[in-house]
């Protein structure tokens, strides 16, 4: 049995902190430390993430044993998504729990104290490049474990307009670097006035606070469907390699003001990221974009060190990482070390010979990455996330419930979903659409979408799809063959999803 | 025979003063009033348009038999295309005609003087509203004669980057006004400041003058493909509603600062624009476009008197139109009157009940106009120009050479073309693409391709397709099926062409 159960479950230590200061104090006295319990660490709980050997979960300081409650849950099967760690992102979903009368119910299942070590501990093992990451929630599933990618299960994604940080996708392309924010410092050169710079974090936090709801993709999001076509090299992403948060920070058109650089005052063309990860060469993760998305003050670029009202964590950046709203994941370069104003590009290989689009025709013996642009801008993509392929669905009144998300890159709104329940054949208009309030051309956040479809009569399969339209009435194509590429990326095609019926 | 050649015809009035103050001078001799000649008027050249009636041209003063001529053109049989009118806007497409070498030989197919009324005359008839309105080329064929909507014969239009302005689409939704530029005022107010300000053509002129090369497109372009997968209302425009042109006048930003509305300092969301062309009940055409779009110094909106460096024609919004680049056609007023910042889009039947695109279940009785936003951006799309549908063509190394254009709205930059010539089983990019070098998201104007393509073997028939990819690396859907709408907008599927194949 396939269980899928999102309720109940776990936040890691700096939202703990957070939940503390929320406007209900009383929630603070749950999940303390308590006197004459056993104490699990994290690896424990993690070993208990079935029915068969128990169900536990961890709260703030406190292990629970909840196997005996998942029948009586009120939310249904979603409370197993987290079994083996933190119930705390799950909370930050589904805030309802936030209360005295569900802590108190939970706080019966106590069974342990949480290692005091293990809160948002990492472990270190100097001999492997790898061997100081930041510990992650269970509930994310890796596609590579190092460099670690990860994203997290696609029927959480929708529940709320902002992903939680512990559920939020993680693409390294290195190991994560450890920085002491206290020592941080951030180097920012103009190459043509050869002017340069320092920031510490404290330099950064004095220009003006700036925040944006901004969803970041991975270019590979749903390479998994592209690759079914023809096999593509790459990370075999599902569609969940895309999140939205809330991001803050200073503006990066502010910062370069303070270096003279401005829109019209300069012949520079890109300006250059590199990151505090570094290969075995020492040789930095590197990035660009186009100054004009610097320098524009409605761009939103900003150099940020808040994600969601917390510090960024270790695996999103931490402590700076530039956000590039409407951009490719690729260019929103972390743990920053370095900004260049630049006439070239960045030279890196992720720049130059990685994040690009090619005609289906292109194999690897006639790539020439020379030919086609760095992706910046993402193009218009949705996705369904709820049912799930291969899962049964009750049809009611001839309907069935579908949810998913939409998003474009550049700023564009969505503006409608058309959901089909046989293949395409007929469309219909999803009817509800949740997103934040910014307008064309900064809607940098996504759409979570709704509808009850009609599906065919008397049978018992039927094949989901959906597609997305922007602001700019872009569309989504209708299969992978035509935009097929031997990166993999760029995989926006319409997503359909079979589903049984029940009836 | 269906018989399409471009070369050797003709330009109306405004195009002929710019000629003579060109470089070569001597031009200016040729097509001289003669004494001595018939006169005829272009009623009377354009009733020799075949080969049967035999073939006439006009050029400035002349009219000329050029029936004997045609079998030795050069440039081979596209010189019938302007077949009885004016050789002048092909002429602007095809340079190599301005030399005394061409024009002397020209000169002795003269048979007439053309009637000095009838150079760039209008045919007055007060009884009718449409009885005021400008001369056009014969090359435009219309899709409506009253009010007046054309497109020029496909193959012309990628014969060079910029389209002559008697070549360029022309979509009217009312009779063209009669405006006075001596006495012409553009009025600008405020709704919320309760200010106002008039503008006469000199007033604007004092603005820094300002270039930009943008192409406008009807969102109806290419709806006749569409329509052949279900009817649907309006113009039946081929491929040719499109045009590139350069386009100059004052900057919108900078006006409008004048009246104190900049960035961050307005409540309005939206400026209307109102036309001095009006229906029967004396209201104008209307339109708006968000407020982000007018006062960003970047998004090159422009209050323009120019077009191609000549007064912007009759039919094109003398004295004074609204270029609003990378937005449909429809957002782009003509004979511009008023203009309105305000809370509010603009009321007008076209902006309310018209451009706006629908999912392919809405017919006419459910749909609601409310649910959809006003186009604005036109999405990415392309056209082949050469070969035509039905066409034969010569195969050479197993090849054939196809043309056309590409382009996408909101300043997106056209990266790659791709071509198939297997109807999209196998695509490869076309190899050259002209464009001006405007940088996303500033690229306004579009894109002329060219690929030499391999066609099946030992097949007699083949069907082409192109698709676009834009910097936001949006790329087109395959087929109208699923972008199918009621008002047959945006029909941006991939564009196929069935040939025949002579090897």
């Amino acid at each position: 049995m396939h269980c899928i159960i999102k309720l109940l479950l776990f936040l890691p230590q700096a939202a703990a902190a957070s939940l503390e200061s929320e406007d209900n104090e009383s929630i603070g006295k749950y999940g303390a430390r308590r006197k004459g319990l056993p104490e699990y660490n994290l690896d424990d709980v993690s070993k208990h993430g079935t029915m068969q050997d128990r169900v536990w979960v961890s709260y703030r300081h406190g292990v629970y044993d909840i196997t005996d409650f998942i029948a009586e849950h009120p939310g249904g099967d979603k409370i197993l998504m987290g079994a083996g760690g933190s119930v705390e992102p799950f909370w930050t979903l589904y805030a309802v729990h936030k209360n005295d009368h569900v802590l108190d119910m939970f706080e019966k299942y106590r069974i342990g104290n949480l290692a005091a070590d293990d809160v948002g501990a990492s472990v270190k093992n100097m001999s492997d490049p790898y061997g100081n990451e930041p510990r992650r929630h269970i509930a994310l599933k890796p596609s590579s474990k190092k460099p670690f990618n990860a994203e997290p299960p696609l029927a959480l994604l929708v529940d709320s307009l902002i992903t939680p940080n512990e559920l939020f996708y993680v693409r390294n392309h290195l190991p994560v670097p450890e920085v002491d924010a206290s020592t941080y410092e951030l180097e920012v050169c103009d190459e043509e006035l050869q002017k340069e710079k320092v920031f510490t974090l404290k330099d950064l936090k004095k220009y003006p606070k700036h925040t944006v709801t901004a969803t970041i993709m991975c270019a590979g999001n749903r390479r998994s469907e592209m690759t079914q076509v023809k096999p593509v090299k790459g990370l075999s992403w599902g569609q969940a390699a895309i999140g939205n948060a809330t991001w803050s920070g200073a503006r990066l058109c502010d910062v370069l003001r303070d270096l003279g650089i401005t829109d019209g005052k300069t012949d520079a063309l890109h300006i250059q990221f590199e990151g505090l990860d570094t290969d075995p060469a020492h040789m930095p993760y590197g990035a660009s974009i186009p100054i004009e998305k610097a320098l524009d003050p409605h761009g939103d670029v900003i150099l940020a060190y808040e994600m969601n009202g917390e510090p960024i964590p270790r695996d999103h950046g931490y402590p700076i990482r530039v956000i590039v709203p409407g951009v490719v994941g690729a260019r929103n370069v972390k743990w920053l070390g370095r900004i260049v104003v630049s006439k070239d590009e960045s030279d890196s290989h992720w720049q130059q010979n990685d994040y690009k689009g090619f005609a289906p025709s292109v194999d690897w013996d006639t790539v020439d990455f020379k030919k086609s642009p760095a992706i910046q801008e993402l193009p218009v993509i949705s996705a369904i996330c709820e049912p799930l392929e291969g899962q049964t669905v009750g049809v009611k009144n001839g309907k069935v419930n579908v949810k998913g998300y939409a998003w474009s890159g550049g700023g564009r709104k969505i503006v409608r979903v058309d959901v089909s329940s046989d293949g395409g054949k007929n469309w219909q208009a999803a009817d509800v659409l949740e997103c934040d309030g910014a307008r064309h051309p900064q809607a940098w956040g996504w759409s979570i979408w709704k509808a009850e479809i009609p599906v065919p009569k008397s049978k018992l399969e039927a094949q989901l799809c959906a597609k997305a339209v922007d602001s700019q009435y872009n569309t989504q194509p209708e299969n992978f063959e035509n935009i097929w590429n031997l990166r993999g990326v760029l995989a926006n095609a319409y997503h359909r999803v079979n589903i049984k019926l029940a009836r």
